[in-house]
């Protein structure tokens, strides 16, 4: 019964906290987004309060129907994700299929190591057909409207530029057949593959924005498959070489004036989001229930003293600093 | 008939340049090594003139034998590779088992992505039995001469300081127990997980050496996995990001006074050979039939300007440099 009196408080505490602005004690903004990947997902971008959707996965409604839906269909399903967004920034991560994820009418994967296989950009590039479809279809959908396209698993800036060139090419192609094209389209990346980390003054220069997709960065930064229940616990996030990896991309990005954002599992547990802001970002992607705990605790951190002991952290030779920052975040009262 | 004969010209120019210094045309020795993992291939570091071995892969005579071998045959095993080095440094890298690389009597693995699983010094932590007596028999085998172990897969500092805590154990146990301890005992990493790039400056207070390993690291740099047909020439380590990688490594070494070397098929290609000088490594470590032909190419090499054109190649948008390298190559004699 306590258990639930507590959480039933908690739930009251967020849902109060929805439409306060997400700031830092010392008044550092933070914008709040959501990950989503089905329309049923669109309602609590709103309930939760966030600020857009930081990443929507459109392999999800391709994964869960029994062929591959047409033009037409994508239109029809971008248009509304974007009519419920009604009028907040939806970031749409073009197909990651291949690796674990297999869509059920296109064959399978027979790769040793799938997650480092053939699959997301690289089936994008290699066969451009099922890429070009998707990237018709949101130009169409977001005809008159933003529109903000991310490619995944890009390992080089060459990659890049081939994808921004096939929706460029359909944007053109729409504008040719005299169709509304989008008022805006920004392009970036997800750095997930850690090679680009090596070519960011030159990505820099390319990209709207680059979003860091967490889960798969940190398998490949550890070769660490995140599924093996034997690893699971072994390399974090918040450890010094993950915390010191993201400091360099914060200070390269604020460098070179791109936006960069995070996306992940991570960004949504307040212990994790507390040194995502402290190591530099201000736009964290989770899953909605995050929402509100991590506002909590961004509302009642002071992010200056924080800043500075990220630094120190990044430094030790630790294999975690998970306790350190928990203890940090209790003498400090920030809610975790 | 032609093909032949050109290749036992080319034979013969390699056996004639075994004892020639391994000197630039500007006068910058290299030192080349060779990587073994059996008896039979001792005799080729001194066939090929190479100045030791900077790879010697322990897991290989337990690949081919049927029962894991016992403290005594393992000493027996090194003691001999040692011999046959005759005086020559040897780099011992601990087993590296799991991922692909089974022991037929040990139980396979149930990996989804076994190179990103449990394997290689992460079972030597988790089960350190086999890791102990591995180095047992290394320091018992090294006893009154040098010994260089090197640890596998190491992701983060604190898992090399676990490893060489359980060398040094050893190395007292011998000695506690009257036996003759090695004359001089030298410890390193395997870099080929990325996340460790991320802790370099702890981790060069902590090591006497560095090697890169580039056939796994590369993988995981560009979350491809080396195996896949798919995949096996789309990412170069002639490539922008992975010479800023290199590039990086070499700068942060020199300035921390640390022994920073390469181990891989790449080093014994005269062209990726000639980049990995040009990037500033001054050990490569490589299959023996590199050797003869990595230092005709060093032979007629100008160190100077390359190094300037590398760090320009590094900023290049390019899929990989491969071509520019090679141009370059041909346009001033140099030998690939």
């Amino acid at each position: 019964m306590e258990a639930i009196r507590v959480g039933e408080e908690r739930r009251q505490l967020f849902a109060a906290t929805r439409d306060l602005p997400a700031v830092t004690r010392d008044g550092v903004a933070v914008s709040l987004q959501v990950n989503a990947g089905l329309l049923v997902d669109l309602p609590q971008l709103h309930a939760s309060g966030a600020d857009g959707v930081g990443l929507y996965r459109t392999e999800v409604p391709f994964m869960v129907r029994d062929s591959f839906p047409d033009v037409a269909a994508q239109v029809e399903l971008y248009a509304r994700v974007l009519d419920q967004a009604e009028g907040k920034p939806v970031t749409f991560r073009t197909l990651d299929v291949g690796g674990d994820k297999v869509l059920p009418y296109w064959g399978g994967t027979e790769d040793d190591n799938p997650s480092m296989g053939w699959r997301a950009i690289r089936i994008g590039l290699d066969r451009p057909a099922m890429l070009r479809q998707q990237l018709r279809a949101l130009v169409c959908a977001a005809a008159g409207r933003d529109l903000r396209v991310m490619f995944p698993m890009i390992a080089e800036v060459s990659e890049f530029v081939r994808a921004k060139h096939l929706l460029e090419r359909e944007v053109q192609r729409q504008s040719a057949k005299g169709g509304e094209v989008p008022a805006r389209v920004e392009t970036g990346v997800m750095l997930e593959v850690p090679a680009l980390a090596w070519q960011l003054p030159t990505l820099f220069d390319l990209v709207d924005f680059v979003s860091v997709g967490s889960n798969d960065l940190l398998q490949f930064l550890f070769a660490s498959d995140r599924g093996n229940p034997r690893l699971a616990r072994r390399y974090d996030i918040l450890s010094p070489p993950a915390l010191s990896f993201l400091l360099s991309l914060t200070r390269q990005a604020d460098d070179a004036g791109v936006r960069l954002s995070l996306c992940g599992e991570a960004a949504g547990h307040p212990l994790e989001a507390m040194a995502l802001i402290g190591a530099g970002f201000r736009i964290l992607s989770m899953p909605p229930p995050g929402i509100g705990p991590v506002k909590l605790m961004l509302r009642s951190l002071e992010l200056g003293p924080l800043q500075a002991y990220l630094h120190h952290l990044a430094g030790l030779p630790h294999a975690s600093v998970r306790g350190l920052l928990r203890a940090y975040a209790r003498d400090r009262g920030v809610s975790i």
